[in-house]
Order: C-alpha cells, then sequence, then structure tokens
C-alpha cells in the first residue's frame, strides 16, 4: 500500500488580499507559516514517515515544504521540484483582486472561469512582462508548452504525465511507500480528478483544504483504495 | 568550461565552541546564516548562474544553501542531498571539545588525527547511541558502508565515487554549467584532492575557507583548469 500525501501550501501573502495568484511567485504569511509547522508536528504525532518528496517552483509551496520538513527534523530528505506541479495559469486575472475582476467582467463570467473544466481565463500574450517565458525560472521549457492562461483541464493535462511519468516510476524505482506533494488548489484538484477518476462535472465542485494533509491511499498499482484528511 | 562552486557551510553552533561536530547534526549559528546570506549577495552581484546544488545530509550544509538560494530567488532550483558528502566522521572524538581531547590523548596524537592523511580517530561501535546506522537518515546505507571513524582517506573513498558516479553523469545528462556543492571541510579536501590531483602529503595543509564560494574551472572533460576564491 502507497500513502501519497498531498498538501495545499499554507496561506499567502495575496491569499489573505483575495488575489488572483496562479504562477505569480507570492511568499507564505506569517499564518502560512505557521500553518506549515502545524502539519509538521501532526505527521510527528501520527508517526507519518516521509521518504520523499515533490513540490512545484514557487515558493509559497517550496517554502511550506522547507517548514513540515524542519518541524520533522528532516531536511535532509530528497525533493523534486517541477513548474509542472505549479497551480494553474490564470491569464490576464493574475495579480487582479476578485471583486475588481467582477466589476470588469460580471460575476457570471468569474465564476466560469473559476468553477468551469474547460474555460480558459483571458490569456495573456508573449509580450506581456507577465509572460513565464521571460522568467529564469521556466527557461528550459519550450514555448509550446508554457502556458499563458489555462483551464483546469490544461493544468490537468501537464499534472497527470507528471505523476504517471515522474512519480509513479520514482516510487516504483526507490520502492517508496509514503511521500509528500506539496502543491497548489488546482495542481492537486487536477492529481486527485485522475486518481479518483472523478468527472468534469464533479470536479467543479471539489475543494482542497489549505494546508490540511489529504493522504491517498493507493494499491500498489497506484488504484485508489480510500482517502482521507489527518489532524 | 563548467564552473563548480565548493562552499564550505557557515558558522555551526559548535563551531564557536570548538567541539568536533563531523556526523553530529547541528545547525547553524546566527552568524553562519549571515554568512551564507553573505555568500548569496556575492553570486547576485557576480552575475552567477546557478543552475544546480548538491549537498550533505547534514542541515548546516541543507540550510546554508537554502539562505544563498533564498538571497538569490533560486528556491526553485533543484538539488541533491547525499550523505557521501558529509563530514568526515570522527570516531569518538565527535561531540568532545578540542581542548579536552588533548588533554586526554596528548597533542601530537590529535594533530596526527587532524591532520594525516590516513589516520583513523578512534572509532565508535556500533552499540554506541552514536552509531549512525542508528538513525533515521542512514537507513539505506549498507552497514559495511557506515562509518564509526574514518581518516581523510576514507572520506576521500566514499566522496570520489559520488563525484563520478552522480555529479558528473547529471552535469553531462543536463549539460550543465555551473553547479553549487556545499559541503563540509573535509568532503570538500577530498574533492580537491581529486580534481588537483594533490598528493597525501599536501592535502594535510590545505584548508578551505568558511563559507567562501571557491570556484573550480573544469574542461569539458572534468580536467583542472584553475580555482579562485571570489567576494
Amino acid at each position: 500500500m502507497k500513502k501519497i500525501i498531498l498538501l495545499r501550501h499554507g496561506e499567502s501573502i495575496w491569499n489573505k488580499k483575495n488575489i488572483f495568484t496562479g504562477w505569480i511567485d507570492v511568499n507564505l504569511s506569517q499564518q502560512g507559516i505557521l500553518e506549515a509547522k502545524k502539519v509538521g508536528s501532526i505527521f510527528k504525532k501520527k508517526n507519518i514517515n516521509i521518504e520523499y518528496a515533490y513540490t512545484s517552483f514557487l515558493k509559497r509551496a517550496i517554502n511550506t515544504l522547507w517548514y513540515v520538513l524542519n518541524e520533522l527534523d528532516l531536511l535532509w530528505i530528497n525533493n523534486f521540484k517541477s513548474w509542472k506541479l505549479n497551480e494553474r495559469h490564470y491569464g490576464k486575472l493574475q495579480g487582479k483582486n476578485k471583486k475588481e475582476i467582477i466589476k470588469i467582467y460580471g460575476e457570471k463570467k468569474v465564476f466560469k472561469w473559476r468553477r468551469s473544466y474547460i474555460k480558459q481565463p483571458p490569456k495573456i500574450t508573449q509580450n506581456s512582462n507577465k509572460y513565464p517565458g521571460k522568467d529564469i525560472k521556466y527557461r528550459n521549457i519550450k514555448e509550446k508548452y508554457i502556458p499563458t492562461g489555462e483551464s483546469l483541464k490544461d493544468t490537468f493535462n501537464r499534472v497527470v504525465p507528471f505523476w504517471k511519468n515522474n512519480i509513479i516510476k520514482n516510487i516504483k524505482k526507490n520502492k517508496l511507500n509514503t511521500i509528500l506533494i506539496v502543491a497548489h488548489g488546482n495542481s492537486l484538484r487536477s492529481l486527485i480528478k485522475y486518481i479518483e477518476n472523478i468527472s468534469d462535472k464533479k470536479i467543479e465542485n471539489i475543494e482542497i483544504l489549505t494546508c490540511k494533509p489529504l493522504i491517498y491511499e493507493l494499491d500498489k498499482n497506484f488504484k485508489f483504495i480510500k482517502k482521507y484528511y489527518i489532524k
């Protein structure tokens, strides 16, 4: 039996301000740091033995992982960071306050952008200084893969290949039993959609709690057995 | 041309107290944190573009790396941690004050243990609660490789295979140009002994400065071209 622990990063300084963050690399708030440390103490209490970790290229996730591992005295555990675990890219909505966007586009459209599985937000252009291709982090990604505004389906389409080709392969190769994935609301929703085989419609109403460890138990073929939050 | 940047971790809370640390996992002092941040600002000033990093299983090195990368806003850079980059295992000397040891064993013996390439310190036993095999960090190491007291030569014999089979392989495979290795006085001395082909006698008198980036320029076959500190 494999334990895959999913963890959505702690509160960022923008979560507080209700801004669409997406790929913008904002850090944890003080509250977010406390939440991450608490997760570490939960793992300690429950004797969860993490062997390897994954995280995104975004520091709110990377630092959440760091505070969790530091609390457990497990900083020496190896981890792999990938842009494929990044939050959904929110295109032109990124950096904007949610109320402000509703004023511009109307509540109905914004609701669809947030909830629909296939609806893409307005995209940024490659000329925008917010285009990820201009960021050193993403210099090695082929242009055709660099997002400019993703639907949840687009996010799914980069997360799932990473799950199959990188995470599962590594678990098999190194005979791991328990791994931790620290990522974002929508990259994690993509992953659970795949693992639980959730329909496009149903995934719209599924949320993942912030900085609460969600354990997925999978069989040796990585088929879903059960899931639960621990606290 | 490849740039291999060697960095000995910042001051630990035991460096201050003049204690043989070895594999004991003590953290950075406040001074050590400042030193690490300063290295980050040096890399920034010199436009050093780190693409990948290596460090040991010991938190004074891991955290030095973290503070360097955080200063550079490069926390997303992947790194690999290995016990093979750990400090030399100082056997029974670990955890003891250097003056105290001189009192017990005499200055001449202690001088030899510290300096000689082949001299091993008094070893701990597998029954000792300081035996690394009892530490979760080292649970995956085969018993015959778990050190109980190393000469510099013993350290060399684990560092060099790691350099060849892991670091060089990764640099070739991923076409890297600049990597950072954050480690310890003796694991780094082992590495430069190999890279520069330094004799057993000469290595005894070579020291590496604490938390000062030492750049090795190597050709495409990883042959030594030149070295220099940057500041």
